[in-house]
């Protein structure tokens, strides 16, 4: 990898980021087209929407509109150009068809049963491929780290959102949470759900908060779906995630047919997932969340369906908002067992601490 | 102030931490005697043991050592030299008498009554008296935060430290707490024990923990007086706190005779201080221990004891050590009491953030 390359290669990656909000539940890609020496950019291009065109062919097409020529020029790509038709023609074919000499990929393709193909289908055609760093392979990794989840895990990267005072409380022991943290970590909390095609909630905080669920606080191409646990389906049908965007997906796990009817009428679909003691099965939800394509979740929800995820080792990421308060009694951040042993406690570390206006953003990925 | 006024006033400042854990109850100061153009540095020292030499006096003795001449040379002082005769004779005349030209002074006396009566009498010697800029001034503040506290406020800088998990537990139910946070965190704590003049826990970690409340992880000159809120004297004679270092300060409010009698017997000091309510009078006790001298002082104590100084508003500063971890259920940070409405909540602002090993050290401090 030369300092050009490395260069390109970002430029790469941040292409991809403009992918979030948008080309769900397609990874996202950067592509980044140089002449052979690196020193002209001819094109460059990001996913689109799914169904459109992958980011190789956005930067082919923007290579042409520049009248670029592309013969002996080099490609850079966050992730492995795919080798099979899906609702696109392969991106490694267009990139062969275009006369390019050189791949420079950043990541293998998530899915194990592909990964290698594209490199392979390239190197066939006599183009040099060769591989990012470690930095930039990373890189982009995190920004597919809900896809490659998917791929690889047939489940969401779940990443549990709260916010909460010093003292770990997330309401007061009345209900109120509104606000325990300030607006700078309210729109990046958007931020996040931004990212994520799906946002999971449960019926407790439905009743508590009844909120909209969706991005408002940052502009969004796509807004997830609302997720929402709601094992007896007791969210009433005035509730505002009826009134607002798509309807929303409810789990439940033993339900009165008489409330899925009511819920049904106001468009919400109702699926039904009991687990052997009659809750909702969390582990077969976020199976079925994966099947339709959700890369990452977000989870906004109370200690009841944290604590539940968080027992069946299913949170992959926590990421707190902690406001500099002391609030006294209250909801906790997850409602766990009590514990005989701190060697029993669940163990996570910081993967990132960052301050968020008044307030301090912690994400926290496990061992 | 010229950049090697800076480098010298920051020397100074080096100088005067090395103070900390050896020149309570006096201020921690760093002194720099250079020649008139800043290019050599003529002596340095920093205030030793009470009773011993001030940080001017211990630099104009190490450059008589090195035969240094002081005619015209500048002497860099972090806190405004003394001009009253305490245990030891005022600083100025020691500055005088030596023939310097100039002092720049990062801080003025935090006792009001004094302050400016150092720079005065420098004055009337023909000394020229220049004050640091704002940064450095802090800095020096920074350092003597207790002795300014105790000063203006006639109580110590009160720091409550805790170590809790992210949903801000500090033990299980069953008590256990060791430990939640790495050694890393565990020795870090020592080091803020160490700048503390006395470490103040209460009946209830005592009976829980055990502890001894000294300084071992660090080196120090000095060990703090260790005090112990414990309203009917609770504490058995066969606590660690007994058989290790100095007699510990026992703060009762209605003890029995008897019990007196057997804290007595093992060296301790019984100290009655009811309130109206026949607790612990907290802020009588605060200014008990700044009339004893003590400038900071490390609160190491159970949720009840940091409970009554945060409702006191008695807490200057929380130094949080944050493991990454989730307990459950378990035991409060501070036990405060249930809030109506979150307007109600005790804001601070993040003063600090720093990761200490695996574990985060936040320090807060009031808005």
């Amino acid at each position: 990898m030369t300092d050009l390359d490395t260069l390109h290669l970002r430029s790469a990656l941040a292409l991809a980021e403009q992918a979030v909000g948008l080309s769900d539940p397609n990874p996202r890609v950067g592509c980044v087209l140089t002449n052979a020496a690196g020193t002209a950019v001819l094109g460059q291009g990001h996913t689109q929407a799914a169904g459109q065109a992958h980011a190789e062919v956005m930067a082919l097409r923007d290579a042409a509109q520049r009248g670029s020529d592309l013969r002996g020029a080099t490609a850079y790509v966050t992730l492995e150009p795919c080798a099979h038709h899906g609702r696109t023609p392969p991106c490694c074919d267009a990139l062969v068809a275009a006369g390019l000499a050189r791949v420079v990929v950043a990541l293998g393709d998530p899915n194990p049963a592909v990964n290698g193909q594209g490199v392979a289908r390239l190197q066939a055609a006599g183009m040099q491929v060769q591989w990012a760093s470690e930095d930039i392979a990373q890189a982009a990794r995190e920004l597919n780290i809900g896809f490659i989840s998917r791929m690889e895990r047939g489940r969401p990267w779940v990443r549990a959102k709260v916010a909460c005072s010093l003292d770990g409380r997330t309401a007061l022991a009345g209900g109120q949470s509104q606000w325990i943290t300030g607006p700078e970590a309210r729109a990046d909390g958007h931020a996040w759900r931004k990212r994520a095609g799906a946002v999971l909630s449960g019926v407790g905080t439905v009743l508590a908060d009844d909120p909209r669920l969706d991005v408002r606080l940052v502009a969004t191409h796509l807004q997830p779906q609302r997720v929402i646990v709601d094992a007896r389906l007791d969210t009433p049908p005035s509730a505002n995630l009826f009134s607002s965007g798509a309807a929303p997906l409810m789990v439940a796990a033993q339900p009165h047919p008489e409330r899925v009817a009511a819920l049904q009428a106001c468009g919400a679909e109702v699926l039904c997932l009991p687990d052997r003691q009659g809750r909702v099965d969390l582990a077969a939800l976020l199976a079925e969340l994966a099947q339709r394509g959700i890369n990452e979740l977000h989870v906004e929800a109370g200690a009841g369906l944290n604590g539940g995820l968080a027992q069946a080792q299913l949170v992959d990421e926590w990421l707190i908002y902690m406001a500099a308060m002391l609030m006294g009694p209250g909801r906790a951040l997850a409602e766990l067992p009590a514990l005989g042993d701190l060697g029993q406690a669940q163990r996570w570390r910081f993967h990132e601490i960052t301050p968020v206006g008044p307030d301090l953003r912690l994400r926290l990925r496990g061992l």
